[in-house]
């Protein structure tokens, strides 16, 4: 007999009895409100197809590198968890996967993985026992059954989900052709494209000659000479803007940032081109594109989004044996006030540019980070990010960030999530996590009781709608409410 | 109708019950004691001339980067603000910069500003309702009209505030004329000098050659000379130490120390005066000098305070419109464990010698400044400084810092500001951040309440008069209840 | 009259009354449970021989450099504390040595030394008044008569201390003959060693030359040749296998590894034997030898510790006055994720192979340690080190590393220390800081109490002898109650 999921109504607030009053009053103000995911990695072919999504381990495990990394780091092999490696998927049973999983569910206490999955489980599943190995197969079986059933298709759950807008993220070299039939499908969904260029910008990536082919393609530009690149990156954006984006989104090791003279430029670009690149090379021309982005931001308007600091397949044998993205991504030491140095003196000033900074590294939130957003008008501080993405690490964010940068250059939470299903729960624990910040703040005689309540509601919603400037919806967009009504 | 300004006595003290009932009872000890603010930035000439201040916006606003760096980092220009440019002081009516102000006054939610700014119209001006759009007449008005009077004068405000000692900050080729016309006033307060000679050794700041020019001025020596240039700061620092002072300061990039032979340092010295400047000479230089102070400090005993790690005027187009020090120095990574040990091989087992630290990177606080002071005799802490002035800030100070260092290397607050009226606000969240975390030291048994009660006392007011020997006022100061008596 | 030493009940725990209940029961269930201690630095002949301990000076204060660190920060002489100099031990007086340290003894307020001197007067000692200068000698003379009794041995304190597994720390060049007359004396305790081979693989210690010297005479082999000096190791670690070690232990300046060929290493060994020694080839050597130990354990089994970031001997005054390990030890920044892939890459997703890893840069937990821990399977995480042995400190290593790496991939608690009476005092504060964090857990309703309950038993003993391979006791070892039946 499994114990009883109590996933408690009051969870994630502090036990004090006056903070946690207050908590629970700033939370009921925004737990209804409608979700904004303005920075995600869910595929959108679910949302263009809509067809139903296959069996437990096939969407809530075998996809998911913050589950499988912990149960590898316990000596659990990838194959039993139906992971796939560079010779396909592993032919493992996925009941046999899912059992392994719901053996090793103690693993996750006290991370956050155990809190979204008890969100799924008990808030879209409806399950009313901890997951355990005993009750493993009345799990898979309850959630395979319920994902046939079209309450369960990616559209249905968008709408249950109450999901406003939600972004999904895409290379230039890549067709935006989901979107287009999101569009053209008359559902009315809020999805939306970014911008992310990495691809073709990082010649240390072993993707890069590929994406460059695709590139040529998608932009009908010549990509290997230095003025038709950039067209092509601008014509690559508008394409992108006419999807519906309103941000573009930079992954690179470092935050470095260069502003090379034109001249300059070209001559780094064509020696790349031509095969001649060293690691210095690499990130001066990387450095230099956050740059060329920002000058092309001028125009378009695209938000920025700068994420440095991973060292990504960190492990060797991993990365030969199954490929990128399995959970071996490290954070490293990151600097941003000589690496931003270059783009702010050009442009740090303009009012036409707006870039969200992200870390993995939390020395910079009070050090550097804070410190630049209060006080360049062109920067913002995007919330605490992966890792980072916690009940802890959020509470860390807002007091090492707030005394120096406030709330208001700060947008909001992102999800970040490819898993689709996981994202109510992400953004419940952003709001219960604020709400709990700023009760504190209230029951310390830190803040007006009146100022924490437009805090949240600026926290959950007004801020990402605003900082991603997404407050107007596309003719073809349609609220859920319209939707549901249609139907 | 503005919300009522209920600043509440129980401000920063936890909210669980026996934790707040504690500092309650600790900070009761301190709040009324004197104020010792051995670190500031406040203008002598305030207190020599004791002219009325102008008005609520040249007094509280356009002057303090605190409040405009953040109203700038939202895209409000600082012309708006009357914030001086280098082509002077802009010709905006200062009633309209105060408006635009308290329309932007919810910026500062969640920010020590918000505490300090709440205590100043609260209890220095009587406001009972929140600054905002809709009363910032009023306030701009009854502010100004209040400044017109005698009890807003400098110094009946110093005596009001219980200001027992505050020490400004000049260099070694500034005149002390101020100071000397306070001590010869016949007032009494207690307003003494720091000696900060920055300008005169770092050969990269661009005021440098017109420092040296006032500095052979004021020292009559040939500041060009090794050996005099050497005998220039040994005479000042005596005329400082006339003037009150007890204490150097030095605000270098870096931590770096040297011990280089006479001859070595005299080549550097030549090398650099001639104009042979490099980072690399100019960096080594100033680490030498930290090293020349302490030596001298072992005759004249000043107290040395060394502050590293900010990247000063870092927004270039601003330096270039507005000058220095407009909101746009930001901190960087620090190190001290390398940069200090050529000095303390030298002098660090010295008794003759004190050395207070100062950080703006929060993570040498347990790493490098609390295992340092915890061990070398002389070297103490400096309290939690400039954007780490928070009660957030404080607070990482003492669970980071205390169980290493113990409280007793620490040398109570400094408020370091140049903000005379916030001073009091200042101290007044010392004491109570202080005392919360005593508090909570007692509530979960980690200290028994009389060490409590001696603690808060030592680190508000023994601990600091100690450290920056203060012991004894000089025959001109006169506590304020004897001015008060006198008048 | 001195103050009623009130060691509470409830000390180290949340004063809100809900947490604070959930404290109390989780910590019940361990308060009790024997000791594990895998880690540490007591010294063998002190079980070997069971000789008492001499007086309260001798035992207690001067031979921890916690207790003198800080009484020398503020100035007090190592002499008057009776601490041991080149010159040898000073005939200062030990009840005058007790004196000194009694009447500074309120330098320690906040302090974990505050928390464990407190348990060893009011547990070990039964003393029922804090230590202040009016009762100094009462406690010097009541410690010292204790130490006098046979209950007060080595081997009864063991067993009243209910320590299931005691682990010392010798190098490979030195005899075990005290751990050979433990086992052979019948009594049963469990105290193994663990292999620190650090003295002969930094060819920077001054030690070395000496250290080889005994190294080629415990191991037979010609230790200056690279094949037999490997074969001297793996000849050394099976004697201390022999002797019950199941650890490697290796504290290096930085956590560099490398993975030369073979050809390379023994080049490089060479140019080290002949003396051609920089800082460059030193340290590739250290950190070639990591690697080199992890290759042995794949066979023998020995768990790697790795604790890197220590600056030792910072005090060069002191250094050459006292000798080394005089409490100047100051940690420094500490890099991880490129210093461990050249050892990662070799041998990072090995099942043969466990490395626990320690810093000294709290930093490190959230952005390196945690995520490595939680990805790879042969890392682990060790507890919070040495100046971060402390309340603070370890909640900060569990709100820092579990929302990443699980609690699953640390490994319970360190001692870590030389002051065998306080290893139940460092114990009970650990059970305690455990108990207040997964309370909180539970009272957030992040946890439910089941899994905090399983928890708090796996943190506090069965992942320790799961992560030390401590399963299986020997058979000349037996459990305390056997012993006390036995006599």
């Amino acid at each position: 007999m499994a114990r009883p999921l109590s996933f408690h109504e009051d969870r994630l607030f502090p036990s004090d009895p006056a903070t946690r009053s207050y908590a629970r009053g700033l939370y009921a103000l925004v737990k209804d409100l409608p979700i904004i995911s303005p920075h995600g990695h869910t595929d959108p072919s679910w949302f263009a197809t809509n067809a139903p999504f296959q069996d437990a381990t096939d969407l809530l495990l075998a996809p998911d590198h913050y589950l499988f990394r912990m149960l590898y780091s316990q000596g659990v092999s990838l194959d039993a968890l139906k992971v796939r490696s560079k010779a396909g998927v592993p032919d493992t049973d996925p009941r046999e996967a899912w059992r392994v999983f719901a053996s090793h569910f103690y693993l996750f206490r006290g991370t956050p993985s155990w809190v979204w999955l008890n969100h799924v489980f008990s808030q879209v599943f409806g399950f009313t026992e901890f997951l355990e190995a005993s009750n493993a197969d009345d799990y898979f079986d309850r959630i395979t059954a319920a994902l046939a059933t079209d309450a369960f298709r990616p559209r249905a759950l968008f709408d249950r989900f109450n999901i406003e807008t939600l972004a999904t993220t895409e290379g230039p070299h890549e067709s935006l052709q989901h979107h287009a039939a999101i569009r053209e499908s008359g559902w009315g969904g809020h999805v939306i494209t970014a911008y992310r260029p990495d691809a073709v910008i990082d010649f240390e990536d072993e993707r890069s000659p590929r994406a460059f082919e695709r590139f040529a393609e998608t932009s009908g530009q010549d990509v290997y000479s230095w003025k038709s690149y950039l067209e092509a990156h601008r014509l690559r954006r508008q394409a992108f803007i006419d999807a519906g984006a309103t941000s573009s989104d930079h992954g690179h090791p470092t935050a470095a940032t260069a502003d090379l003279s034109d001249v300059e430029a070209e001559a780094l670009f064509n020696s790349l081109v031509k095969g001649d690149v060293t690691p210095e090379k690499a990130e001066l021309f990387r450095a230099q594109m956050l740059t060329e982005m920002a000058k092309m931001s001028l125009d378009d308007g695209l938000v920025m989004q700068i994420h440095p600091g991973s060292h990504r397949n960190h492990n060797v044998g991993l990365l030969n044996s199954h490929g990128r993205d399995k959970g071996a991504d490290i954070p490293m030491r990151t600097e941003y006030v000589d690496a931003l140095k270059p783009l702010l003196t050009r442009l740090g000033n303009d009012p036409r540019l707006s870039i969200i900074l992200f870390t993995l590294d939390e020395t910079t939130y009070s050090r550097e980070l804070a410190p630049l957003a209060g006080h360049y008008p062109v920067l913002k501080l995007g919330p605490s990010w992966w890792f980072h993405d916690s009940p802890e690490g959020m509470m860390r964010f807002r007091e090492q960030v707030t005394e120096t940068a406030g709330f208001y250059n700060t947008v909001g939470f992102n999800d970040d999530t490819r898993a689709f299903l996981s994202i109510p729960a992400r953004h419940d624990v952003a709001r219960r996590v604020d709400s709990a910040f700023l009760a504190r703040m209230v029951a310390e005689h830190r803040m007006d009781l009146v100022e924490a309540e437009e805090l949240i509601v600026d926290l959950t919603y007004n801020l990402p709608k605003k900082a991603y400037k997404l407050d107007q919806r596309p003719d073809w967009a349609r609220p859920a409410t319209l939707r549901a009504a249609a139907e």
